[in-house]
Parts: C-alpha cells; sequence; structure tokens
C-alpha cells in the first residue's frame, strides 16, 4: 500500500516511532492471490468457531431475559459478573488463592492490556527484556513506545536463567537497571516457538528478578497466557503468577479470543492494584471500556458451560491439526529440518540447517511463494539489537486457521520448497 | 476510591499527567445510593435499547447465513461491508460527494478515534482549540497527552469566529502557531451546551483557520458529531466535513452509540488518508481491530432497514423526553434560569444568575445532593487556563438514561434545590 505519510515534524514522537505492523504484508498476500495457502497466520480455525453457542447466548440474554443492559454503556474496568467468573477461573487455575474481581480488568483482546501496560509504564530508552524469539506484534507496541528492547535467548523450556543473569549484570554495570520496567513471558505454547516455561525456570527467574530488581516498585513482569487454555498434551504447569503471591508484581494476561471466539475481542488482565489504577484511567481516556454486549455474551457462555466444553473440543480439533502437520513434516520435508513440538497452542516452529536463509529476501520465501505458500519468516520475530546477529534459519508454521486439507497441500508445497534450496 | 498510586518517576510522563475521569466520582454516587436520581450520566435510554433488533440480527449472521467469520478475526481498519455502508451513509448526508470506505476507519466508540488522533499528533506542549464549555472527557485525553488547550468562548450557534481570531492571533504573536495541532469541534447537539454549529459559522471558521493556518499539514479539524442523528426538531445543517472537499483536513467521527447501542462500541472516523494510516499503525498496535462481530450487527442492523428505524422511534421518544424536562423546568424551576433549547442530543444547559455557584463544593450541589439529584456542574465542562475565569453558574442535565417518571421527580427535587439557593 502506497502509504504518504504526514511530515515528520507534525506527528507525534511515538507516531514516528510507530511502523507498519512487520507481518502485515504477508496477511495481504492471500488477499491478492485466493490460490495461495497461509501457514503465517494465527488467526484460529474457522470451522469450530462457536456461532450456535453465541448465538444461542444472545437469544438468552437478550430475548429470554430480555436483559438491555447488556447493550447500555459498561465500564471501563468491565462487566462485574464476567470479572468475577474470571477471578473465578484463575483461582481454580491456581493464579492465586483469592483472586479478587477488583484486581481484574477486560479490554479488547489481551493485546490491549499490553499496550496499556506498556504506554503506563515506558518512557522513551527504558527497557523491557523479552524472550528471543518472542510475539511481533508485542514488539512493535513497545517500539512505537520507544522503549530499548533486550532479547534473552530461550530454549523449549522458555527462557534461559543463565541467560537472564547475563543480561541483568550487563544492565547493572551500564547502570539501566533501575530503567528496567517490565520483563515480558508468553509462559504457555509461546509465539513463535510453541514452548512452555517450566515450573522450575519460573521459580528460578522470579528468584533472579527479585534479587536484582524491585519487583512491584520498578519492575513488572508481563505473564502473558494467551494460549494456555489450548493444551492438548501434557501436565498443566502452573502460572508463574502463583509466585506473585500478594498480587504485586506480575500483570497476568488471558483471552477469549483462542479458546472461544477472536471476534468478540475480549480479553483480560489480572492486574497488582497500584498499576491497574494507572491502567484505568488511560482506558478510559481511549475508549471508557469494551463492548459490554460481547462481555455480557462470554459470562453467558461460561455460567451456562458452553464455554467450558467448547474448549474441549477445540483441544481435540487442534491436537487433530498439529498431528497432521507433524506427519506432514516427516512425510514431505527433509530429515535435517528440525521442530519444537507443540504440547498446546497454534504454532510449529521449525529450524532449517545453520546458513540457510528463511528471510523474506532469501531463496526459500522466494520459493515457497512461488509454489503459493506462506509462512513467517523467524528473522521477524527475533529483537533487533545493535551488535547482536539474528539466527535467519527459523520459520513459523500455523495449524490455527488453515483448514486439513490445506495443512497437507500447503506442507507438500513448502517441503518441497525446503528440499530445493537445501539441494 | 483509595488510589496508591505508582511512585512518580517510575511510571510514564503520560501517566503522569492522567488523572481520574473528572465525573467518575458523581457517576458512581447512584450506585451507592439507588434514591438517588442521576440527570449527570451521558447514558442513553434504557427501554428503547434494540434488544429484539440485535437478536434478530445475530440470529440472522450466526443462525441463517452460519456466517462464522463474524466471529474470527477482523482487520484493523474494520469490517469491509460496515466501513461501505456508513461510507453511503456520509455520502448521503453530504459529507463528502464521494466518499470512499477505505478513508473509513471503525473503532470502540468515536471516543477511540479522538484518542488516536490525538496520540499521533500531540507532543507535550502542543496546542489544541476547543470549544469552551466542552466535552469534558476528551480534555482528560488532551491533558493526559500533554497538550496545552485553549478554549474559545462558544454562544447557541457554536464558536464565536472573533473569539477565534482572537485567539489565533494570539498564538501567531506568541510564535505558537505552528503548535497547534488541532480544532476540536462537536457541531451538532453539543455536550454539554446541546447547541449546532450554524452553517455560516462552519464556513466562517474554516475560512479562518485557512488563512492562518496550514490546514492539512500541521493542523486538523475534528468534527466530532456523535449525536447527529438525534435530531427531533429543525432543519438538517451539512457536516463542516463537506466543506473539506479532497478529504485533507477534516476528521469527522460518528457513533452508533446513541443511534443504536452503546454497548456495542462501534464508532467511526472519516479520516484524511495520511492521517488515517499513522492512525491505523497505532490501532494496530493497540488493539488490533475493534469487535468484528460487532460491526457485523451494525452491518446488519443497517441493511435490514431496522437501524434508520430504530433512529426514528428514538427521536421521538428523546424529544417527549425532552418536552418533559422543558415543561418540568418551567414549572418547578425559578424564573431567572435560562437554558439553551436543544433540537436534538441528549443535554439541557441551564444557566443560573450570576454568582450563584453550581461547583461540587456549592451551596445548590449539596442541596440537590441532599435531595438526591445529581447534574453535572457546568465548571467541569470548562477549560482551565492561567488567568482566565471559568464561569460557575451553568450546570448540565441530561434526559437520555433517566425515564420519564424520574424527570419529573428529578426535575422537581433539582428546581426546589435551585429555589432555596436563589432565595
Amino acid at each position: 500500500m502506497d502509504f504518504n505519510p504526514l511530515p515528520k515534524d507534525v506527528i507525534s514522537a511515538k507516531a514516528r516511532r510507530t511502523t507498519e505492523p512487520p507481518i502485515a504484508w504477508l496477511m495481504r498476500m492471500p488477499f491478492d492471490d485466493p490460490q495461495i495457502i497461509s501457514l503465517a497466520a494465527g488467526f484460529v480455525d474457522q470451522e469450530s468457531l462457536p456461532a450456535e453457542e453465541v448465538a444461542e447466548c444472545v437469544h438468552e440474554i437478550l430475548a429470554v431475559e430480555k436483559n438491555r443492559s447488556a447493550l447500555q454503556y459498561g465500564t471501563s474496568q468491565g462487566f462485574f459478573p464476567l470479572r468475577q467468573e474470571v477471578s473465578r477461573i484463575l483461582e481454580r487455575q491456581g493464579a492465586g488463592k483469592s483472586v479478587s474481581p477488583d484486581e481484574i480488568l477486560l479490554t479488547a483482546g489481551s493485546q490491549q492490556i499490553l499496550h496499556l501496560v506498556t504506554d503506563v509504564l515506558i518512557n522513551e530508552g527504558d527497557i523491557v527484556l523479552v524472550e528471543d524469539p518472542t510475539y511481533f506484534v508485542y514488539m512493535g507496541t513497545l517500539q512505537a513506545a520507544g522503549a530499548r528492547v533486550i532479547g534473552v535467548p530461550v530454549d523449549d523450556e522458555g527462557i534461559l536463567p543463565e541467560a537472564l543473569e547475563d543480561k541483568i549484570r550487563f544492565l547493572e554495570r551500564s547502570a539501566g537497571l533501575e530503567n528496567l520496567k517490565l520483563v515480558y513471558l508468553m509462559t504457555y505454547f509461546q509465539n513463535p516457538t510453541g514452548a512452555c516455561t517450566a515450573w522450575h525456570r519460573k521459580e528460578r527467574l522470579l528468584e533472579i528478578l527479585r534479587n536484582h530488581c524491585d519487583l512491584g516498585r520498578t519492575t513488572f513482569i508481563i505473564e502473558d497466557a494467551a494460549y494456555k487454555e489450548l493444551r492438548f498434551e501434557g501436565g498443566e504447569i502452573p502460572y508463574l503468577k502463583a509466585l506473585d503471591r500478594d498480587n504485586s508484581s506480575v500483570v497476568l494476561t488471558g483471552s477469549f479470543s483462542k479458546s472461544f471466539s477472536p471476534g468478540l475481542r475480549v480479553g483480560f488482565g489480572y492486574l497488582p492494584r497500584p498499576l491497574l489504577e494507572h491502567v484505568l484511567r488511560q482506558k478510559g481516556n481511549e475508549d471508557f471500556g469494551s463492548s459490554n454486549f460481547c462481555q455480557h455474551i462470554v459470562r453467558q457462555a461460561i455460567i451456562t458451560g458452553r464455554y467450558a466444553k467448547h474448549v474441549e473440543m477445540l483441544k481435540a480439533k487442534y491436537r487433530a491439526k498439529r498431528d497432521l502437520m507433524l506427519e506432514c513434516l516427516a512425510r514431505y520435508f527433509p530429515h535435517e529440518v528440525e521442530v519444537i513440538r507443540p504440547l498446546g497452542g497454534l504454532y510449529l516452529w521449525a529450524s532449517l540447517p545453520r546458513g540457510l536463509n528463511t528471510g523474506a529476501r532469501g531463496q526459500l520465501f522466494r520459493e515457497a511463494t512461488q509454489k503459493k505458500v506462506l509462512y513467517v519468516p523467524g528473522e521477524l520475530c527475533y529483537c533487533e539489537e545493535p551488535g547482536i546477529e539474528k539466527p535467519t534459519n527459523n520459520l513459523r508454521i500455523s495449524f490455527g486457521m488453515v483448514t486439513e486439507d490445506n495443512i497437507v497441500e500447503g506442507m507438500a508445497r513448502l517441503g518441497e520448497a525446503v528440499s530445493q534450496v537445501l539441494r
């Protein structure tokens, strides 16, 4: 798209730092050519979206109960009965002993909480530690806020504690630790690697941060659990938030987008109170509350048991799609390709032999687009840091939105492209 | 509420400037005491909310058409078919000869556009001209952005052109005109005065701004038309936007909150393209799109004719409520009280004799709360400017949410309070 921007001296410093979302161009490609199979999109499975469930919930709210207040303004913090349900769910999941609905915030997807917390804490030059690779949309938000983003390497159990300690020591030496405002972690089926943070890692991470930082005063942790509900294998791992017993240091964010419907845009956060108050004020200025109607629908789905049932169905669905994708990987891809086997979520993270370039300007991406299949180049998920070279041999593929047929066809095409490049 | 804020050196400069919404305390009072009648809330009429219409639309989308994509992610800019409907409505209303859906943005109420445009344009110290009095929620947004807000006096035809010219000349002399980024106008049934900007004033305002400012490059106008659909008397006045023929200088904002349902949180903007692109990038970072489902509902209501029918019904409803409120004013209030007779919208702006104080710490407010009736003290709607004294003798009362019975009872109580203070 042609973008004729306003002069730099006219727009705000923030707008100057706000670039186009990194994969917007990639998302547009299938619209221009419907033959393209996108393994890039992080959308959810289409045919399992809860059409009957939502229709029934709306009927019950509006036609049976005649509850017109669902169509009236809500509050900035969100519909109290849904906040109650969220706090009960979080209590049951062990996020806290006693989770108060007053500490829950409902937003337009959990993305809005990431944005609000960032905007409330970050001044230009403040530091944010993230997993490397991490969720690229949030990196755009951080860049717009003027944050200095520092990546900490991960393996299939999450952030490496030694690497975290190294980065913190480096910040101590360079006298930047008081500017460390946020540590951003996706602890369940991380986007893009699909890995979960192991429990022993959560304990160790918090220990390190408590030892070095003024947690809950200067530095906060965001535990982004957007994909948590979509575990289809393996035992549950407690929240990092469970270790924040007085709700002082960890912002837990979650969402009904992956586990129910992204079209409703209902996300939630469980926030330390002082931080929540700042966030609420800002949300008041930005939209004074997200859709009250959608919040009523989600609550109705929960209290009628439809939500829990739907999540069970989804898990089976995604499990089958993941299995199919792994099967296709074994069938169509050269054996040199390695993957982290995800136990939930929507993503598969594949590594080609070192030296091979998956980037948008590399040979593989060219071959793949010629064969009309798309993936997310791994380089888009790594931090830009001066002096640190990004790995260029990874790619993210999603079994979220793509149909079973297209998984087979798309993986065949992509496998062939990889084979060609490896030859 | 007890607010234990984070230390100032921890939060962002923006968070430091973000105060509690000015009437939050006022909005909480009826929750604590249900005997209170609030003529303060700007909510819409409850019993006319479109419960059947929304239920039918949802049934058609999800059960009949089985359109699951309404529950999938949408785009940051919003559902294209709704953008098409909005552009058709705006064309029919004369906002432009040919309004492209590509220049329409859908948001969480029009408030979110006010926020986004402000965030994209305003650096600390930049100047915004507003009507004085004006919409207090937006003043909070401007304060958080660090804007220097300058009020321009109004009468019942909108901003006074001579006063606008004076302020602009003053800015020219003090070399601040290049920092004038926004001129914010509510041109229909303004909050709080209920007045519309007359057509000859719109022509004159634009002429003045074109003569003095680099409109569409440095300075933009926001025409907030949130209440436009609720005209129940008098002839239509064309948009100021109609004078911005090349869509370069005026951001037009509108909303389905007042004319259909605020619980859906669907607002829209018609923006100059360069500005829109910056806004879209930022919206991508903040929430990557508002509820796709709600946008489908509003579109369904429009294309089935339900929306237009509902608006007609609402006009009759609010007209009757306004008439009742004016009747009660004549019956219960001393004759010294003056009002602007609103031809639409939700508000009545009353002026007491000079010297009488309607403020939250004044005698009238005390009397009124003792009698369990609430209004918005007019002083909250005026700009804070050093050296300029605010009028303190006005009050805003709304016939929006309050029932007919409570209009009579509330106005009787308030009239008695006014009489007591005047004695």
